[in-house]
Formats: structure tokens, C-alpha cells, sequence
């Protein structure tokens, strides 16, 4: 099995110069050296992640099906390999950022080399197999756009200035939305991508499964709500918390979500792509981790008197799935270039369910019943990682639009924090 | 909500009896040193868990039931407490072996009069609540009987002569059992437990779920195959392991099951509670990780062309529970103090199911739809470990049979070895 | 070379019962439990103390000078032997604790044997390498006699209950002696051992040193001192921490000595082999690392204007050994069964030089000029050993009276701290 | 105290242009990418030290000495400081490569900037301590200049496909030159600095040490012997090993010097400045850390049956300050700029002494007796390392002529090996 091809050769060509040119734009701003740097072995230079995606066109479609393919630097094929053992032995992944040489000049000229010899195999008749790596390559880059940014923020969150990616700008307007529940009666439903078009092989089969009744709140948690559990001790109580959360925090000191930070006031700050800020609280909370997150279900829980916990996938999608009718997700995504998570909007119905930040459910990334990796190399793009993960849905500010869509299944460790990942609670139904 | 009670106060106080008889008699080899020594932080000395099961009852149920309650030694409340935050701050879990006092014999005293004082107080009338924790100390300390060997038989494999815990029996008979596979429909099924008696709140509420059709193998996978897929190179080939398998096996230099090594003519040689004797076939593989079992399996698929993969726990409680109609489960279980997992009978139907090696599912462990934990401290017991650990089913030779049961939930980390887990292969049906 | 014969084989004899006798009276009050825990890999447990000692006169004296000899148990060999790379591979000193077998009884039985071997041989006409190295194994028993207490203390320090190794006594008496110095004016001095009789290899040859003038403490600093010391913030400022100082206590949290805590007044108490006890001021500070004696003479110069530090090795004997003429030590000894540093006398002259604590130097331990290790195994005695430590001169109330000398070289890294270790100011004279 | 000075304003005007000049030449040939990456924690990006060379300058000259002063930038005194708290808490160092901003354009209009402060302050008449604390800052500079070289070569090593910093030259020309020895009787000497001229404050004072004869051999010790020793088993026999570094050893799995790699023949290749080069046996072995030079020692030892070892710091001093009789050394040093270590000249006498390697001595880094450290942050510069480092002696092929003399004593710790750091051996004298 193999991805979907996602369009006519020529529809291809267009979306191709499209993607790979919001690539650029979003590196356009750093500097060689902003573009080297490597904050954590879990986070990759700027640099990387632009030759990396061209990597994956040149080794996975020309390499097979270009005639009389020639590499364009044959050392590449090995520098910039992320993961693909079925390729050989990878550069090692903590050490990205030594990778000083190609610089960023002979990347970009990667990437224009790479982008016109793509451009001419779709001018032939590159056969089925290439248009669909073809097509996976694509998504995988927009992948990698929100990775960037990510990345981006983690390095920037390690300099002492903490400078911004781009200026701040006028704060968020729009009150405080109440919470209210969305109630929803499960049954025997399915799940999971079933038609045509993209996806990925992580989001197939589409299978039934069952499900209890369940509610899931009209919106996402905020920053100010997040405070209020700090302010109660959320962070210094161990019976909110999984035995290994609670382990997690006291290991690493963690007293808030990742990028917060007290000014000399004692005021909350919250460092983002826009700089550092004061904290707005009808801001959805983000870069907290699937500990954090299940902690926060569990006070809410006792606050409340509800059942409250995190929505499994299952609930999560199946819910979100009529609300993007044609596939479309609505939200604030990438393509509205805000870089920051947005307060809801004080409208009925579920809010934030696309965009603004991805939402931990309570679910281990695990294969669906019959799931089948793709074949080849990309096999190992999904299914080798279903361990130890738990599933994000909903996609964020820094997802693009054209990536997104009800079935799709993000997903990182239980201690992850440096993603846009936020949370919805959800309710067991009486 | 609390522990159901498993019988009148006259029977549970001979329950409580025999079961904490048991305990005595497994500890009965060992030395003061035995008993005292801690091989790793997972592991616990023997004598901790003599003192911990009684230390459970003395403060779960004396401290609150008991007229006039007076600690044994308060200092115990602190020094064998396991993990209750709700009771307080425990001691530390790797700096278990370092409490040298009390003694062995003061422990076994400390045995003997909370004993005595539990049976006064079964002898009087203690109330729901007290029978209820009384009834789940007594399956909390079937399962610590089951730690002690498996952290004894550690403890032993790191002694460089590898004493034996028990003389070595007459080697198992029984030749080979073919490998074939009994289908199951699936469909809406249900799970979990849904009658009276006693089970753990993770195994609760009975909920329904949809299966696909599938099939299990007839038997568990043997110490033959094993060394098939080890004779294969396959702790050298990435492709069969989930990448974080890959990174366990390159960090910890992983060639083989915890407890096989080479003698000097290469032939495999296994250590078990028996002591170091020759690799036999026909033996069901036993001390292998999550990782290690989903890389045969994928081994497997590759060699056979089968959809194979290891079970998931709702496949295979739905295919268990009817093999134990009241209950009850055959199988080669602690009772028979074979102490070794046994070569599987050539009987038509699904053998091995409870009892040699607890099998590993591919399914996370998670709440159950509508799971809610215990009231008061023992609601620590089992939800707060629901993250990255994986669900085992069915038991092994190290578990007592009245503490086992079809819907019983064991769960460790992907990378944990020292238990008496191996696996059992399942197929997707057509 | 080889070890000097300390008396004639009939001295030996008797000295060899004295000092076995003297190892089993100091683990006498200790449990099978308490014998059998390793409380750090530094610190060995007791029985394998009283195991090792016994190998020392197997393997190096018995294996090669009883005729006709037969090993008491052949694994012991491994299972006991220390660091003797030329004897073979150590079994793993992490896990010394997880040697439960032989049990303590056998150990004990195992040192019977040895002694009735060892006094046959004794009885013989054993040669000269048999005597030198039966000296050999008295002194390394002798050292062992400290490192016993040494490691038991830390054991009984990680125990939550903090248990005496024996009762308090009365309160050590005396007033504050005030702080003084008694100058030396250096020169072309010798230092190391020039006669006969036992030394270590590293205390040899004896050879000329250049020393300037200086000046040495009359006393050792004390608690109160030390209290002082913490109060003015002493642990918090890095200007007074040699650099790697300053790492190792932020990473390790450090803030007093090893063995002080608070009580819930904010008062100081001191945890010793005699128990939990509130400071007092006169008593020498002991179980401080190089690194926190080295920044409190840093401290104590800026306090007082005076060029002060810690002495060199060679400045210690120097003024040492004319207080032991005939090599013979007088102070606070093993032998005196204190188990704890006493306050200084109020007399002129230096006090406390030998006994109480090991006063930490300013001196690696380092090869003297013309140093040769002992020929054969014993060569891996001392000599491999010299990087990156440094030496104590004195002895402690740990150190055996027979064992000490002016010219002895005690050697630790710079942030051990659980030896007897403490310090005297040193200043440059004018 | 304070540093001497080097000469009258204008000499240091002058000297001053030269250093500053020099600097920029060695990190001319490299991009921002090269200049930014960080590939250990023990080693800097060239963009730092550009910047922290000139910080230098404005922190301790300009900030105290520069009438009106203001800062170039604000925040560079806390980025760019590398390690004295005296001015402030430094950032962390293991994030150097991680300050991405200022980028190297900037970093350089910093250089001008400071350069033109500097120069206009020298026109004027800044004071004696202002002099001294510019002379300081030049040698500061040079010193900054070899590191340049050494992290950056370690940097090139982690790069999979090792890209020389300079293209490879012709090999070096000469034949093997025959070890022999050069006695010298020693008796009561002085070392360390006792004249004018700028020295760093831990080669003062000037003082007295008695040495026993010793010979140093003519020459250092050459690949083709390290390869020797290689081929003998070195690296796998314990016996020539310090026990600290036996155990560096296996926990690194070390088999050969850093840069040593094995070409697909099982032939010696080394990495340096000039690329991937087969071995010369003549070169003289480099990039190897204290224990190797210890084991080598040892092991050399034992093949001649001669007392080699590793000299002291008082031995190689006394023997090398005659040949530097104006305390100007000749040797290949930085200004050849042949980057790499040379083979001996075929002369009589001790060759090789300044230049090519710096060489491990037996002497660990401590206090000369009535060492002051200087007045002021600058106090910080050199005391405060004096624990488990070693003294190297000699100056490397990455040494600046004009910083080097027969007093200057390099250090780092035991396990060190990216330095240009080799060996020659001592003997005692009978």
C-alpha cells in the first residue's frame, strides 16, 4: 500500500511551488546562525529541516524515479536522513546542529536544484508510485513547517534575551467564553480515514468502535484557568498527577507550563513566536505537557464534582468529524499567520476544535485494527513510533490548513512540552 | 466505591490464613542476607515485601477498623509504605535494601501480631468498609507473592554463581506442538467484569467494544523460536523493532531474554528459579520486554506472510473468559510450584492461556470507559500508573490461581524484563 | 620490592590474632542485615569487609606459600578480591550488597579457617615474601577496620530512622581552645620513611623537599567554626569554591556537612556513629570534602586578612614527626573506642595531629621521587591510584594506633565525604 | 597585585592591533555557521571567543577605565562572560552555540567598536592598572586564539565527512630520530617566573625545589610508537593504566587517540587542521589525554626495563628555560602556521621542547607555595582550577610565539584530549 495521490500531475506542480515556497517564507527571517543552532536533540536547526524535506523528494521520488539520476551531493543522503534505517545508517540526530557544512546558501541551492528537477519528472509521466511519494512529500514538509516553528521557539526560549520570531502583536480582544458541555451519545460509530484522498497510513483503516456518551467542552482550557490551578498548588499536590507525571516534575523542577515565567512583579509572562507577553488569560493554555494536561483534568475534576478526564481520540473525532464537512478544518491555523493560540469565540457549539493548539487525549498512539504500514522506506514514517506516544488532535496555529483534517492523528511522549499542545476536557455522560 | 468482599468474616479469616501462609513458605529458603538485599529500584528485597503486605493490613485496615488501634512500631507506617502520597511521604523507593532494621525476625514478629490482631478483628463484627480493604489486602499480597520470586530470581541472576532458589526438576516432557490458529469472529463484545466478587477497579466497569475478526495462536511462543529469530539476527536488523525498541536494545546492548547466556560451546543456556540449565525448546519464552515480544512478532509476520501481531486485551479476554467459567483458571500457576514455565499439551483449542507467562497485548494501559478508582488512599492503587505501560494478561507459573481471573489486568513498562512475561501471537482474519 | 617485615613469625602470630579479633569485635553488634547492605558503591557492606580481609591472606599469603594448598572455597576468589586486576576480574563493586551467598555465617567460618591456616603456616618457617606479605595483609586489615565504620555509618545515615552504631556517651567536656600558630621555618627538609619496619610503598623513598616558612593551626577547625562558616553564607558564595567545587555542590545541592541536618528549631545536629546529637562548637567539623575544606580556608583568609590555607602534605610531616619519635602516635584513636572527634586540649604546641579526624591537604597524591610499586599484584596497591585525589595526613578515631604513623599517606578524591575527614588551617609565614 | 606590563602604550597600541588582527585571520576561513556551532560542552564556537576576547577588553578595561563609559551592547556582559562571578552570573556554557544573536556580522562590528575604545584609550593616559589589565587581555587573546583551533578541529571531527580547515600540505620530510636521553643532576633549583615582564599570576613566585637527577628524552613520542603501543594491546591491559583511567577508559570504550581512525585496509588514518591523513610514523603523537600518556609511560617502562615515566613540571621547566634564554621559544608554533605537530630535527640535544605538542606532566595543577592570586575579577582567572587538573608544559603548533615562555604552565583535567596535547618521557637518573 501506498499514499493517496492528492491530484492531477499539474495540480501537483502547483501545490509543490506552493508548499516548498511557504517553507522559505517561514525561514526567511533567521539568520545563518539561527538557522544552525540546536536547542535540544529532540528539536532540529531550521537549516536541517530545509534540506531534510528536500532530502525526502531527492531520495524518495527522483532517486527511484528520475531517469538517469544523479545525486545532487552524494554525502546528503546520509546527512540528511532523519530516521530511515531502510536508507542506511543516519547522521546522528543530537548532532544536527555540527552539520555546519553544506551552509545555508548551498541548502537553499539544494532546495532549487531538487524543486526544478521535481517540476520537470511531473512535466513527464512519473507513474503512480511517484506521484503518491510525491504527494506524502508534500505533506511531509508541511509537517516539518510546523516542526520549524516549534524548533524555532525552543531555541529562541534558550537565549537569554529571549528574542521574538516576529514583533508582537495588538493582544488578543474578545472576553472570557463560559464553559459549557457539548453532550454527544456515542454508540457504535466509526473512526478513522475511509475515502479517498491523503492521509496518513496511521489514520487507516476506518473501523467502528464503541462509545459510552460522553460531552466535551465548548472550548479549550485557558491560561487564566491554568493559573488558577498553579495558584491552588496543582504542581506541588501528588494525587493529581500519574505516578510517572508526578516523577516527571520532580526530576525536572517543572512548576508551570514550559514557556512561562514570573516577572519581578510576580506576574505571569508567557514567552511565544511574538516575544515575550503578559498573560492574557482567555488565551488557551499551551506547551503543556500529556502529564500536565491529565493533572489538570483530574483537579478540574475535584473542583467541579464531574467527571471530568481528557477525551479519548475516538470521542474527540468523532465529534470533529461533521464540523469539517469537505475535510476542511476551520480555526486558527498557519495560513492566518497569528503564531499564537486565540481566545474562543463566545458562539454556541464546540469552538477551537482545529487550530490554536493540538489537544491531548487520553489515548496511546497505537495502530487501528487492521492497520497496514505503507510499503518501502516510508513504512517506517508512522508505525515504528507506536509506543509510549499519546495522540494530539486538532491541529494549531502552526499547523497549515491544507494539512489538516478530522482523522488526523499527531502524536509525542507523555513529557513532550515544546509542541502547541493544549487540552479540552471532556465529561463522562450519565 | 471500594473492593467487593470475597466471603463471610469466618472465611476470609481462612483465607487470610492460608494466604498469608503462602507468603512464609515462599521466604522460608531464604537467609536474613537473602531477604535483605535490593538488586535494582524496581526490585524490592523479600523482606520489604514481608513487611509492606503486613504493613498494608496494619494500615489500610487495623489503623481505622480496631478499637483502640495502637501502631506495632510507628516508624513502619513511613518505612513500608510503597507509594501512598495519601498516607505519606514513603521512604525511598531504591534505598529499599538500606532498612536493615528491623530485622527479619522483627518483621516476622511484626507478621505475627498483626495477624493475630486481624483475626480478632474478623472474630468481632469490623463492617463493610473493613472487609472490603481486608479482602483486597489479601489479593495485594497474592500479587507481592508473585514479586518476591520475580525480584528474588533477579536478585540471584546478578550473583556471579547464579544460585539456585529451588533444585533443578526433571527436565519438562512433551515434544513440540505445532503453531496453528483458532479464529474468532469478534463483533460488539463485551469486557472487563461485570458481576459480584472481588477485582481490582481497573478491570472495571464491564463496557462494550468492537472487535474485528481475528485469531490467536493455539500456544505461546517457544524458547525454540526464540532462538530462531535471535540465530536470525533479529536484535540487529531495525526493521522488526518499534523505534523506541531500537533505542533500548543499541543504549542497553540487548542480544537476547534477561536471563539467557551462552555456555562455552555457544549453546544457549537459561536461568530461572531452577537454577541455569540448558535452553529447551519446546519451553515457552519467558523474561522478554513489549519491545522485544512486538519485534518477534513482526519477525514473525515477515517469515510467514501473515498479518501477525501480538493480541490486544480486549482479543484476548474475549477469547479467555469463556475457558474459565467460574472464574477459575487452569494453567500451570504458582499452586503447582513448577516454578518454570512448561512445554504446551498437544490438545486442540487455545492452550497455555492462564498461567506459564503472563502474554503481552499490544494495548496500552488505560482507563476503562466510565473507570473510576477506589475511594481513600487505595484509590492510588492502580490508576495512577496508567502511562506508558502495556497490558499483560493470563497470568504465570508465579501467580496463585485464586488471585487470577480472565478480565485481570497485569501492566508493566515497554522496557520491563524481569517478569514472567512472554507472549502470544495473533492474526487479523480475513 | 616487597613489604617490611614487621617481627619475628612469632610477633606476627600474635599480632595476627589481635588485629582479626579486633575486625570481628567492631562488626560484632551488626545484624546479617545490617552486614549484608551497600549503601553506596564507594561503601562496601561488612561482610564483604570481613570476606575481603580474609582473600588478602588467601590468596596472597596461603596460595602461594601453604604446601599443598587447597582454596576454602574456589569463587571466593573472584567474589572477594577487590581491585587485583594481575588476580583476575573483580566481581562488580556496585554490587557487593547482592552477594548474599556465602551468608554471614559462612563468612565467619571462612575467616576461622584461614586464621588456623594461616597460624600453621606462622608456625612454619614461611620465607620472607610469606612474612612481608602477611605484614602487608595485617596493615590492610587494619585499614579496612576503618573503612568498616566509615561505610556503616553511611549506611545507618541513609536509614530514615538514623539508628547509633552504639549509645551516646556523656558529652565530650572542655572549653573553646582559641586558635594560635606555631610557626616552622622550612628549609631543605626530608620527608617520607627512611628506616625500617612497615610502611606503604607510596610512603616511599624518604627525600628532600624544599619548604618556605609557615605556620600551621594549633588545633583543627571545629563545628562552631564551621557553624559560623554556614551562617555567613558560606555554602552560597562561589568566591570562595575552587571552580569544580562550585559545580559539585550546586549539582548536589550541597549547603553543610554530610552528616548535619536541622531540627525543627533550625538548630544544628550531628549524626555519628554514636548517634543523632546537637553540634558542639568544639568538637573538630568531620566528614567535609576537600572541596568545602579548601573554600573554608578561603573563607576563614578573607576573615582574618592572613594568608591562610591548607597545609601541604609535606609541611604536616614536617611538623608532625618530631610529636612521634618513635613512630609511635598519641591522640584519639580506634583504640580508645571514642568513634567520634573530642575537642582540643588547651596545652601549647599543636594538638589533634594525630587521630580525631584526617586533616585534608593541599597535596595530590602523587608519586614521590624514585617511587616503585610493591613487585606482583601487590604493586596495584597504592601507586594506580594517584590521580585526581588528594592526601590526608593524621589519622582519625577510626584509625587503628598501630596502623598510623607520621610518614602515612591517606588518599581521597576531592569530593568524598564520608571518611573521617576534616581540616587545620595553614598560613605563610612572613 | 596585578599583571606586569608589557610595554609603553604605544608598544601595547601596536601589540594590541597585531593580536586583535591575528584572531580574525584564524576565523577568517570560516562561515557564520561554522562559527556558531558548538560541539561540547568544553569547547566554544568561534563566534564566542571572538566575542568574549573583546568583552574581555570592555568589561575589564573600558567599563573601569574609559571615561563616559557606555556599553556597546548591555546584555553582551552577561552573554559573553565566561566564567567570573565576580561580574555577574554568567550564561550557561553549555549553551554557547545556542546564542544565535548577536550574529557574527555583529559580533564583529563589536570588534571594531572595542578596537577603536581600546586604540583612543591608549592614545590617552589610562593608568598603570588599565595597562596592565590590556596586556593581560592580549595574552587572554592568544590563549583564546589556540582554543580557537582546538574546538574548532573538534567541532570538524563531529562532522560525518571531516572537512579539513586547511588544505592538506606536502607530508613533512625527515627520517625517524633515535630516542635518547638527556641527564640532569638536579639539586636545589628555582622555577616559576622571577624577572619583569607580563607573566600569569600562577607562575609566581618565583621559589625553591629540590630535584634528584632525572634525563628527559630528546624528542617527544612519536605516532609510529603510539601505534606500537596500540598493536601491543595497550588500551586492553590494565596493568599500565591508572585505575581512573582503566575505568575512563571502558565507560568510553577509548582504543586509540582521539583523532586515530582505521581506513578500510585496518590502516591508522588521522583527522587534523589539514584533513584525513594517513599515519607518519615521525609525527609526534597529539590529542591524547594524561592517563593515555600515564599508560604509555608504563607500558614503555616495561619494554625498556629503564624507570620511564611522565617528568614533573619543576623537571621540564629546569631543563627547557636555558633554551629559551630571552624567554623567546623557537619551535613550530602558531606563526608557522603548519597546524599540525612536526617530526624531530635529527640534533643533539632536547628538541621539540616549545612547540608542536604540549607536554603532560606528572604534575598535578596546584598553588606555588605563596601563590597571591590577582586583585580584582581577574583574581578568578587561574586559582580558582587548581584541583584535578595537570600541568602541560610547552606550548603546541597552535601556540602564538610572543605568549609562550619556559614558566607558562598549562592544565587540564586527566581525561582532556582535544587540546594538542602529547607526551615526552622522563627517566629517573640512578
Amino acid at each position: 500500500m501506498l499514499p493517496a495521490i492528492d491530484g492531477s500531475p499539474a495540480e501537483l506542480a502547483r501545490r509543490y511551488r506552493s508548499v516548498r515556497a511557504a517553507t522559505l517564507a517561514l525561514t526567511a527571517p533567521l539568520s545563518e546562525a539561527d538557522a544552525q543552532a540546536q536547542s535540544m536533540t529532540d528539536a532540529s536547526p531550521a537549516k536541517w529541516h530545509l534540506a531534510h524535506t528536500t532530502w525526502f523528494f531527492e531520495t524518495l521520488v527522483l532517486e527511484r524515479f528520475e531517469p538517469g539520476f544523479r545525486p545532487h551531493q552524494g554525502a546528503y543522503r546520509m546527512l540528511f536522513n532523519s530516521y530511515y534505517n531502510a536508507i542506511g545508517q543516519p547522521a546522528q540526530r543530537s548532532q544536527r546542529g555540527l552539520i555546519t557544512r553544506p551552509g545555508l546558501a548551498e541548502v537553499l541551492a539544494y532546495r532549487r536544484a531538487v524543486d526544478e528537477r521535481v517540476q520537470a519528472l511531473l512535466g513527464g509521466d512519473p507513474g503512480a508510485t511517484a506521484l503518491s511519494l510525491l504527494t506524502l512529500g508534500l505533506h511531509h514538509e508541511q509537517q516539518h513547517q510546523e516542526l520549524i516553528l516549534t524548533d524555532l521557539l525552543h531555541l529562541l526560549s534558550c537565549h537569554p534575551l529571549l528574542p521574538a520570531y516576529r514583533p508582537a502583536p495588538a493582544p488578543a480582544v474578545g472576553g472570557a467564553v463560559p464553559l459549557s458541555w457539548i453532550a454527544n451519545e456515542g454508540g457504535l460509530v466509526e473512526i478513522g480515514h475511509g475515502g479517498a484522498g491523503f492521509v496518513f497510513d496511521n489514520e487507516q483503516p476506518r473501523h467502528r468502535q464503541w462509545l459510552a456518551p460522553y460531552a466535551l467542552a465548548n472550548r479549550l482550557v485557558t491560561q487564566g484557568e491554568w493559573a488558577d490551578f498553579v495558584a491552588d498548588g496543582g504542581y506541588r499536590e501528588p494525587r493529581w498527577w500519574l505516578a510517572a507525571g508526578w516523577d516527571w516534575l520532580r526530576t525536572h523542577r517543572i512548576e508551570h507550563p514550559l514557556y512561562w515565567q514570573r516577572d519581578g512583579a510576580g506576574l505571569w509572562q508567557v514567552f511565544s513566536l511574538r516575544g515575550l507577553q503578559p498573560l492574557q488569560r482567555e488565551r488557551p493554555v499551551v506547551q503543556v505537557s500529556l502529564y500536565e494536561a491529565d493533572a489538570f483534568a483530574a483537579w478540574s475534576a475535584a473542583q467541579s464534582g464531574l467527571p471530568l478526564r481528557l477525551p479519548t481520540e475516538a470521542e474527540w473525532e468523532h465529534a470533529a468529524a461533521p464540523l469539517a464537512p469537505a475535510g476542511l478544518a476551520e480555526g486558527n491555523l498557519l495560513d492566518d499567520d497569528r503564531l499564537e493560540p486565540q481566545p474562543a469565540a463566545d458562539r454556541p457549539g464546540l469552538q477551537q476544535l482545529f487550530g490554536d493548539v493540538w489537544e491531548w487525549t487520553r489515548s496511546a498512539y497505537a495502530p487501528y485494527p487492521g492497520f497496514r504500514p505503507w510499503d518501502g522506506a516510508v513504512g517506517e514514517y508512522n508505525g515504528k513510533f507506536m509506543a509510549n506516544q499519546v495522540v494530539l488532535r486538532g491541529g494549531s496555529c502552526a499547523t497549515p490548513r491544507s494539512h489538516l483534517r478530522a482523522s488526523y492523528r499527531n502524536f509525542f511522549p507523555t513529557d513532550a512540552r515544546w509542541q502547541f499542545s493544549g487540552l479540552r476536557l471532556a465529561c463522562d455522560a450519565a
